[in-house]
């Protein structure tokens, strides 16, 4: 299961290159974050550099290269890929810690005095880059973000991509773009602003009902936007917008230009005027285009906030698509209980087959990130994919975790479910019953309106630490409508910064998908999507609590049943008779039995 | 219960008074913070100037005069007690929210462009006092700190506190003074810094095993220090040391110096030395005297760590004083019980009764705060004293809400107990029982080592919060051994900052103390001390675990036994039978009795 693939046994080759260039153009290391200019987190192939130059897969990784040294910063999710993957390169896994000091500090403390660092500030946000000259002040160690010192050596460096884009139509579309423009333009008025500049994919894609196919899994299209109070303009590739969405866009007064034009066109904004950025959200090599004397206004994307807000009647869609999916998940699961142990079914074939039941749903666009289907030791990489060259078959005895999702006309899903394969172990149970026990508590949770949201963390994680017990990755990630599967504000993580945008608002849809990994033996995750709803007011505020979103049994196989709570039983008889109602009319046959079967209380 | 109290009927009087001076100067706001040369919790009579001009007999609250407008900025621990103070004041309430704006934000925007805010540096932390500048610079409004505006006007302003300095000494004193001197010399040679310079009194009592009745309620007293590699300096009121004490700091090699010369000592560092100091706990005023080539370190101070961790030998002091504690509890509510009906017991009974048992025992010292004891409407403002004045009878129906501690050679205690009087309603003991929910899910709790303590608040909020309750304050706060009942860096607050010194580490005492306050009806506050225990090293990492300390019958009485979920009655249970265990040796006749009575199980 552990071939070397044709990039890995070319990155010495290429690291001695970039090495070339570095020694010619004096730079002492080259940082290669896993960023492109609309930081995004699935690059399309033109802004994967660091993958191609590490041989490191994993989507998020920061590269450091150095004349005696190369580096590679993944945090815990990652490691065991990781190390896999960078054998024989001659690059080291330096493993990221929450609270650890990373790869800029790192920097900060290995480039000799006077030294010199350079990465691309079109892939840089203008925040880390800060954060990163503060760093190198100390040691007077100068920072360029004007070269593009892989570019130089890469070869065959994949083209932009051209893909057409296209209108999110009513009835999913439930708000239009004049009035979210109108929307913003109050934003902008009331924080000063006179221009706004977008370059996050999503906000844009969000803010003109537009969506597109350039990034793997994420509905949206490469481009940037500038809003004035009378003016907008979209930057994006000519040949993606047909006349008629030319047209469309034109009517509610947004002017398109060409994607390169964007920075000139920050470079044409008067100076005096005000210019509202997200530090975190835009890069510097963009805004080196201002007028020194533009002023810069810094905050949130204000879409941002609004987009995290679903509206009713969103959550109506977002419901009736929720049916839908966990529909193709028990015909999947029905399929895959009746041919285990008659067919070879691989960890591809899972993959295969859910996405085939998937699509045969209407509404479906796409999946919403590549379906990780992990088999026992495998489970416990919670990053891990299946390839062509290294997969398992499922037999014998364990835990085969799938965690997966669609994009839909009216939604996007996420879902992790386990799987029992034979017989599993005392231990294993154990494990599934405590993450359960964990995504129960939160999901039962009232709390107060505005709270930041990691400061929820804990009412998850308290019975899985209970038995000492923990997980490195955040226990809720937000997600889109018909959009990006992880979005902001919101994060439930301890180890995020309690910031004052991560409040909880009513509408906003999050994961809840604690779990347990024992590296070389299995991995556990079990996730539901929720929504923020309001709980009501009382005498010490407004409350919100959390409605279970996903449909899909939780197999009961893998629990201890004697270790859940009467409140934790309660909950999963509840969700399972609910899940059963509302899935069952959609069913039938095989299906519909296996849901029978399988939402049966305990 | 409402008369007006003298003081009060002046306040008008002294704001004209501070006005006419503010005039003089050309000032336009003048900010009174709740604080002293030490940034203390609990201040000396000589810095209550804000309680002293406002009116207003709470801890902490912010002050702004300016011409035609004065308001107090508090928290809502204080907002009910705050109301009544201020009646005909002419001051202005102003309820502080967590995450809202408070006074500092408030000048920043009500004060006229180009205008002048006045606050006396002595008594303003270096950090507050640079939030402020910032502030206000939007607004070019300039910030002077050198002017003691109050202090023109306040006729019979109490002089500062001389009383006597003694030693802390073993067996109570675990470590002494020379290797507390060889461990901070060592953390400051870890951070390159020359000098380090305290103000906190609880920090440089700790430090030099020495303790003082400066400040009500804290081993205090008045004084600064300054270490170097080879010297260190204790400035302090030169009569309150005797010649005895002096020699026995000089044998370890500190000098004593007047308090007076602390300013005039870091005017005398040499330029380029480095000084380390804590800017949220040492005055803009008294760095206004250091050379501008003193190069300032800025990091918590080494000792506020090392205090916060008490070593095994003196959590052994710890237990023995929280068994004394306990008996002398019992044998109040023995009292108390037998006699309540029979003749007029009032909250200042209360606390006078319980008071004496205290002192009754073995190594006491002192109350480590001001005795609560509220009925019913009282016990809803958190922060309440009986007075002779203002005061209440217990009789008829209701909750008796009693939070006292005491300061005892070998440790500090706190502790909070809810009686029952007559018959408490449904709705009280329902508070009751859930704020129990959340002090035993707490209580229950296992964590990683190092987490920031503000992240587990949610744990001991979510039975609370599943009922749409909340309350104000902080879960817990650090506790002191022999020293002050507030002490930091750990703070179990949803609303406190996220901050690294906040890390949970074994040996730290922290109180778990849920509440439900009803404005004009009842309070509820439960209230244990527990200790940060090491629980184990698993493959997710190092997990602490709480020892409960306080050992007292929490009164089932006030309790709906039927809401309390099995696990609840599992520790509740436990609790009491340790309770019985460790305390039926200390006492007899009815005491032991109404011990015994009190902890049978549920």
């Amino acid at each position: 299961m552990n071939s070397q693939s044709p990039i890995q046994e070319s990155v010495p080759a290429r690291l001695a290159r970039v090495r070339e260039v570095m020694a010619r153009e004096g730079v002492d290391a080259l940082l290669v974050p896993s960023a492109d200019p609309h930081l995004s987190e699935y690059l399309p192939g033109h802004w994967q550099g660091r993958q191609w130059l590490s041989g490191f897969h994993g989507s998020v990784g920061t590269l450091v290269v150095m004349a005696r040294f190369a580096g590679l910063w993944v945090d815990s999710r990652y490691w065991e890929q990781a190390q896999k993957e960078l054998e024989g390169s001659g690059i080291e896994l330096m493993k990221l810690l929450p609270g650890q000091p990373g790869a800029l500090e790192w920097l900060g403390e290995h480039v000799e005095r006077h030294g010199v660092v350079a990465v691309d500030g079109a892939a840089m946000a203008l925040a880390s880059a800060r954060q990163l000259r503060e760093r190198l002040e100390a040691r007077q160690v100068r920072l360029l973000t004007h070269l593009d010192l892989l570019g130089q050596v890469w070869d065959e460096r994949p083209a932009l991509p051209g893909n057409p884009v296209y209108q999110h139509l009513p009835p999913h579309a439930t708000v239009n773009r004049a009035q979210k423009l109108a929307g913003l333009r109050q934003a902008l008025q009331a924080q000063g602003a006179d221009w706004h500049f977008i370059a996050t994919l999503d906000d844009i894609a969000w803010l003109f009902n537009l969506r597109g196919s350039d990034v793997s899994y994420n509905p949206v299209f490469v481009s940037f936007a500038l809003v004035g109070q009378t003016q907008a303009t979209l930057f994006v590739g000519l040949d993606k917008i047909d006349d008629h969405l030319r047209q469309v866009l034109q009517v509610d007064g947004i002017e398109v230009r060409d994607y390169a034009e964007a920075g000139p066109a920050l470079a044409a904004l008067t100076p005096g005027s005000r210019l509202l950025v997200d530090p975190a959200r835009v890069t510097c090599g963009l805004l080196d285009n201002l007028d020194e004397q533009v002023q810069l206004l810094e905050g949130l994307n204000p879409t941002t906030l609004s987009k995290s807000r679903k509206g009713e009647e969103e959550l109506v869609h977002v419901r009736q698509v929720m049916e839908q999916d966990g529909a193709a998940l028990c015909e999947f699961f029905a399929w895959f209980e009746a041919n285990l142990g008659k067919e070879v079914i691989t960890e591809l074939t899972v993959d295969e087959r859910l996405s085939a039941a998937r699509a045969r749903r209407p509404g479906f666009v796409s999946l919403s990130f590549s379906t990780i289907a992990a088999f026992n030791a495998n489970g416990a990489m919670p990053h891990y994919r299946a390839t062509e060259q290294s997969h398992a078959v499922i037999e014998g005895d364990g835990l085969l975790l799938i965690d997966s999702g669609g994009q839909y006309l009216g939604g996007t899903t996420d879902i992790t479910r386990m799987v029992p394969i034979g017989n599993p172990s005392r231990e294993q149970r154990e494990d599934c019953t405590r993450v359960l026990k964990g995504m129960i508590a939160l999901s039962r949770a009232t709390f107060p309106r505005g709270i930041a949201s990691p400061l929820l963390d804990a009412i998850a994680r308290a019975p899985i630490w209970a038995d000492q017990v923990d997980y490195g990755h955040g226990t809720g990630h937000g997600v889109g409508y018909f959009m990006n599967v992880h979005e902001g504000p919101q994060v439930i993580a301890y180890q995020a910064a309690t910031l004052p945008q991560t409040a909880m608002q009513p509408g906003m849809i999050s994961s809840i998908e604690p779990g347990t990994y024992r590296p070389g033996a299995w991995g556990v995750r079990i996730e539901n999507l929720v929504v923020n709803r309001e709980a009501g007011k009382s005498a010490f505020g407004d409350f919100l609590a959390f409605e279970t979103l996903t449909l899909c049994p939780i197999d009961t196989r893998c629990l201890l049943p004697e270790l859940l709570g009467a409140q934790d039983i309660q909950w999963l008889n509840g969700y399972h008779a609910m899940v059963r109602e509302r899935l069952a009319p959609l069913l039938k046959g095989e299906a519909l039995a296996w849901l029978e079967t399988r939402t049966a209380p305990v």
